[in-house]
């Protein structure tokens, strides 16, 4: 399994009128935490995109146990937990600077080929740079 | 029970370099859905948090078909399927103009007081309004 | 002289923990009210981008007299003040329910090729339909 | 004249159809980079808040002169040009990797009494801290 920690602090625009970062703001935190998994492999998502693979969302869950207030710095734990292949799917878990659990996610991703906008099997790059940890 | 349709065009904003609508957005489609699927019943959300009782987001799933694009007046059906008692849960559909299924949702929302913070049974006169839906 | 009015309601993920309609979000508002005045005109913004011109922003000031609210109705006042050359300026007035004046702004956009990229005139069936009123 | 520099990685929800950083994203952009300046004089924006000072933008410009994309490492250079009493003024210049000067903006925000909400003078240790870079 391979696992990464991402930080990201609470933006003023990111919270709501209930003083609560507003719940659809994490999907956007996820977005880094899973392209930041990805940079500290070696995997550059712009680069994939660029290569011709897209990697759009294809399911997301999320549950929330505590809020999420301005300007914290949270820690997001990004786990990929079995090895990619036409899908690729990332767990997170969000904490506050007390470490205390925010929130469980998860994102299902599918590689698809931006030519034909079908999805394909993840590229063999990324599938060699992961395969070690499994 | 009890279902509301809302529109909504997509915004500009809203898209991200994909050409999508930006995955996280849909988020804020289906709050803006659920507060009009409240006023069609002639419940104001904003009325209800004014008089002391909060509703955050406790839960919420999504399942993406096909993308949503820029300028698409997009339509979603909102639906209440049990009566709400501390928890009240929303499904969601949304389709395009040529009326095809974009994506599948569910939120489950926790009525909570706003003194205490604790969670609280949903407020009376919108049990009563909903009520002779089931 | 063009005018034109667009009524948006505020989202609730639109507002901060001021309770105020955070100040970044006007510039979605303003691109709202823009599109609108020019489909309100028979002008599809999305077509003109799909037809190889773009009209990105180059310019944007607003000055905040008070602030939006959680669900109130905005009134959105877009006033196209010069006809069109390479550029197309907006002025905007916002208005609460109370018809209070909650800000002005200005937006400079650029007519650009898409393929070179580079500035171009304003497209003539969007000059034609303009011309009568100035 | 107190300066002061903050990075910020492009996120792919901030980006919008045209590839571009959308327009109305960079006022995020500089809420962060004013709060960062002024944490790295030792002031919590959060802190003045808790203390019954809210510091609303009464003023927001900018000019645009090259685009943001995705993934991009941008760096702003924060100013705060004159030594502030109701008023503050900001200045920021966004850099990409390739040190292009993206964007020039301002923002004027005003000290508020959370209380009665009217215009106030600027803390008395906020002003402390200032006072010896002018």
């Amino acid at each position: 399994m391979y696992q990464s920690t991402t930080q990201l602090r609470v933006r003023y625009s990111e919270t709501d009128r209930m003083s609560y970062v507003y719940y659809g703001n994490y999907a956007q935190y996820f977005e880094v935490a899973r392209v930041e998994a990805l940079r500290s492999l070696g995997i550059s998502y712009k680069e994939m995109e660029e290569e011709g693979v897209l990697l759009p969302v294809s399911e997301y869950k999320i549950k929330f146990l505590k809020p999420g207030f301005y300007d914290e710095l949270l820690t997001i734990k990004t786990s990929i937990i079995k090895l990619p292949s036409v899908r690729i799917i990332f767990h997170y878990e969000t904490f506050n600077e007390k470490n205390e659990l925010l929130n469980t996610a998860e994102t299902i991703l599918v590689f698809v080929n931006r030519q034909t906008m079908k999805p394909c099997q993840v590229p063999k790059h990324v599938l060699e740079i992961l395969a070690p940890h499994y």
